[in-house]
């Protein structure tokens, strides 16, 4: 499994997302509370953020070094700043591997995601029939061997062709987890999908599964420690009334204005 | 490109056939002879070899730092011994990941395989035409994303049902390389396929390139430095006269009789 | 802190030291029972044995992954074999380098050798001390920064000029310790020698603290599991009977005939 | 031996001065122009910078790859601007670790400092001497093994206690050369000593060798490609007259109003 934090707010330096709540990705690394499967996040980690004083795209920073050994990441979070962040700690499916290539967020032109949960036995169910279905210039973008990127190249395959509005990613996002959800109860097996995407300046996040409860999601606007801002993490980043758990099956998506908008996910719909 | 050498012979410390010899891998790797494009081979190594007392199938040891720099090697190659030793540095594709994952040599079950050579432009011309060819048990064997590795599995998937003989490789080689060529000249493309393939008992290894001239290979068979053993290696590891230019367009295969077998491809008979 | 478990008996392949125990140093990275600090021990790992058929210095291979993540160690685990194996999981201690320099075991000539303890605030403390008292041949030997190589090198410093025998390892590993602990009282800080030592053929173990319990360490004669052989670790290897805690403040030591001498140090021989 | 750039001046993207320049870093690690020593360097590499708005200590970015194919680089490149960048890529002299650790630059609180050259045979000469030298706090400071960082701490140790300012600086590092050079001198050893030291607004740099020739060293004022900037660089950036050689044995000093200060290091003040 993984933990993620998605941030959408004023500029803020990586630490005040990444090391500085009480409850960080730091700590949710080692000593994580509400994992599912798995028992730390140690097998690489990465940080994705917006700089478009200089470019539009995201810069990405990624290791296979557990997060709180990672020798550059204090310095690097200390010394930048940004508006749009998003962070993730890996814990790897047994068998797969700890390369940088596997490492989360993923970028594509100017957006951004990641992914906490699973495919079951994602090789040998829905790589294939994923791979399949993409157009070339999704196919040939994929680097790793994850399920999280093949999950992203499939939204992209979805959004192909429509300009970026908070209403055309949720709804492409809503149609990749149903097109997912349908493929893997034709199979027979089960698939979380707890995402994060974003372009820097929209965000949009699920919290998903077809059979079972869901992965934890917590979503905090607003509050004390992040004020202004829209935070959605995998785990609440500190005690307090201040983080709401999502619905399990909802979409949630929200721009710089915090007004939230959330899609439930009817189970008539899904095919 | 990549520099490699196989051996088949007499028991041998690794470091016999990866660092003593005087133009070593070791050097290959910082200041090849004979390369037809790029200029070093420092991104990552590996050495596979048998122990066939302990098991059947190979051990393969990877890193993705230049090979003389890697803390390990100089411990492991004096303390394992093996009749069977195939070791490749690596210089990356631009654009090609550095993992670990992408490192040769590639194992599967008894067999051990590595490629100096490429796919022009893999990612957007052969990469998923071989993919869509394979069998389910080679699609999902494959970890990386190098065109080495999707050449391997072409191979495994030509060998397939068959019991692995010295004829029945190359034949099985023979064949995998005219798919390719055919392929690749559909696209107008070119490749190298400069490969070695062993079961630890067997050796197999081609020259050859569908245009132009393909890279150099050499051959030595019962050399002063390597006694009553068979070498292919990708530049003389010595001066003299006791290394053999392998003809172009040329498959050679050997067991520990060192008796050696030529084929040569026929323009003919490629598709 | 750190996990360790050394092997001296019958030549096995390394894994059956490594990762077949039930509560194998594999279990004991991600979910150690009997830590006195520290949570996880995933900071890089190491493993050290012989081959004396072809060299009589020990072979080192150690990483920076964790333990269960490294790619190489599966494949040498089952490949290679010996009669005398140390295998360490690291858990580095709050801003110590994660550098293969500081991954245990460590070798000097025939001697291997690793510690599972600290020593208070090592660079401020002990660090100066110990590298003043060394002759240039350890000082220089010296490659990273933790407080167990520095005692380490203190250790061949006190063997200088002796052979190695079972009562001069044990005498010089006492005078080390004695030293040591002189040091830290002198300062009024806490440290904690749990160290395991070895020449390939005697094997000499330590559990010691200067002050409040010494960190767990247990020691098997001839187990169900390992027979024939003698095997430290610092937590039991399976549950049952056949793990025996080893006193405070004991040196123990044994060759292959696992008559198995131990040297109760009183607080009086201590300066 | 390594390469370096070091640049003062407008705010630019890192790119500008790690990969843009037609013969770069990137371009001096695989293909060097004029190094005395060694081949290539691709044993690691650094790059440090100042962006004062959020801290006034250094960020440093270090990385065991070689520069060119490190995953990290080219995004941090093209998002982060500074005045103030220094890069280095390290050939390490062979049987040094290639350790995180002893990749530069080195930061220490609010300096950041790089080393091109050589302490002939440094564990076995100079080392002990430079440690004895050094007060606890810059003892402690050292945390990998390589001349350079030893070099940045006994500059330390003469600044001790002092205000960083252009004159002082100049002074403090004409001293540590003096030192340097008189144990060189005594131990009848050669060593090399261009470095570049800066605190973000003052730069310092030297080229200067105790025998023979001292490695290339150039300076750029207000060049073309860099406007209204000072960068110092172990070898051409571009072709043309832009470039001037660093006279032997010379210390040189500038801040943001690029006016040199140039200090010609006298065989009779050097003990």
């Amino acid at each position: 499994m993984c933990r993620f934090i998605a941030y959408l707010g004023p500029s803020v330096p990586l630490a005040r997302v990444v090391s500085e709540p009480e409850h960080s990705l730091i700590v949710q690394s080692y000593r994580p509370r509400e994992m599912t499967s798995g028992t730390v996040n140690v097998d690489g980690f990465g940080v994705g953020w917006y700089n478009r004083t200089l470019d539009s795209t995201p810069c990405v920073y990624t290791s296979i070094s557990p997060i709180w050994s990672d020798r550059n990441l204090p310095g690097l979070s200390k010394h930048i700043a940004s508006n749009c962040i998003f962070a993730n700690v890996r814990g790897a499916t047994p068998g797969q591997a700890v390369d940088q290539s596997n490492c989360q967020p993923f970028a594509y032109r100017q957006l951004l995601f990641m992914h906490n949960g699973y495919i079951d036995n994602f090789r040998f169910t829905l790589m294939r029939q994923i791979r399949t279905a993409l157009r070339d210039e999704y196919y040939t973008a994929i680097g790793g061997s994850t399920d999280s990127e093949h999950i992203f190249a499939l939204l992209l395959n979805t959004l192909h062709g429509h300009v970026v509005t908070l209403d055309g990613l949720m709804s492409a996002w809503r149609d990749t987890i149903a097109q997912l959800a349908a493929w893997a109860d034709g199979q027979g097996i089960r698939l979380a999908l707890n995402c994060a995407i974003t372009d820097g300046e929209l965000l949009v996040a699920s919290r998903f599964a077809n059979a079972g409860p869901a992965p934890s999601l917590y979503y905090g606007n607003n509050t004390s420690f992040f004020p202004q801002a829209g935070v959605v993490a995998s785990e609440k980043l500190s005690a307090g009334e201040e983080w709401e758990s999502v619905a399990e099956n909802t979409i949630l998506g929200f721009d710089s204005s915090l007004d939230v908008r959330q899609y439930r996910l009817q189970r008539g719909e899904l095919p």
